[in-house]
């Protein structure tokens, strides 16, 4: 996993390959049952509250701690989301106003499949704040666990 | 008017003064017959042909060249907006696919209010093309049809 987040850019690139059918990550981004299997950090578990997976669609997941203190993320999907193109907008429920977008494409070849998620936010202390809020440790579980998920997905299908 | 656009940073901030209360600005973006006085620039007319003001609500506007080509823009509302602020996506009908994100704020001192425009690409090439595409000549036109529209606003509203 390579993550870039060049000093002074409100903007993180997070690029990843996976040896698995762009198809299969899409469906573990857009179904509710498959991404809570995923994402987010260890620490964390995951309730996947709407995934209204169409443009102009809401989608809002929480992620909660040991003493079942939650915290919401939500937004929108813009444009159709398909196995070549995911763009949402974020917000963290307790920043209402501090938007960011995020842009994740996914490009196979030869059965592998490149994950790029390219976040823009609005300005470059929003991204500092995301980048001191450990994003990295979490990124880097929740890719770890999509690598396995994929994996698994991918093999059951080549068996079925 | 000030526009910062830093070389190699994916954003363009936009300021500007104008002698009105906040919440004219805010009516001036945010119905369709006085939106269509002020946006673009001046020789394009603007037809708007949806304006779907709250959280999730779908926006598209389109500008007519005298040959009568229309340009689309479209997106979305992230938020309920208000004379505080407003967050929409932005995409142009003939390139899906590349969205950048608007935050519009407006902070009001003494009858006087300050527009900021906030717009974060998500390439750095993406805001050179915006910045080639000659937008801040548009923007500068735009601008000055909104101040005489606010202006005249807000002297009829301390005249009525």
């Amino acid at each position: 996993m390579k993550v870039i987040a060049e000093l002074g850019l409100p903007q993180v690139i997070i690029t990843r390959e996976f040896a698995a059918p762009r198809e299969l990550l899409f469906r573990a981004y857009t179904e509710p049952e498959l991404l809570a299997r995923w994402l987010g950090p260890d620490s964390l578990t995951l309730t996947v509250n709407q995934l209204d997976v169409r443009h102009g669609g809401r989608w809002r997941w929480t992620h909660y701690d040991a003493d079942g203190k939650g915290y919401v993320f939500h937004g929108l999907y813009h444009g159709t989301p398909s196995p070549e193109r995911i763009v949402q907008t974020y917000e963290f429920g307790e920043r209402p106003g501090h938007v960011y977008l995020n842009t994740i494409t996914f490009e196979e070849h030869d059965g592998t499949t490149t994950l790029r998620q390219n976040t823009v936010f609005q300005t470059v202390e929003e991204r500092d704040d995301y980048v001191r809020a450990d994003m990295e440790t979490g990124i880097r579980a929740s890719m770890a666990k999509l690598d396995d998920l994929v994996t698994r997905l991918a093999k059951e299908a080549r068996h079925a």
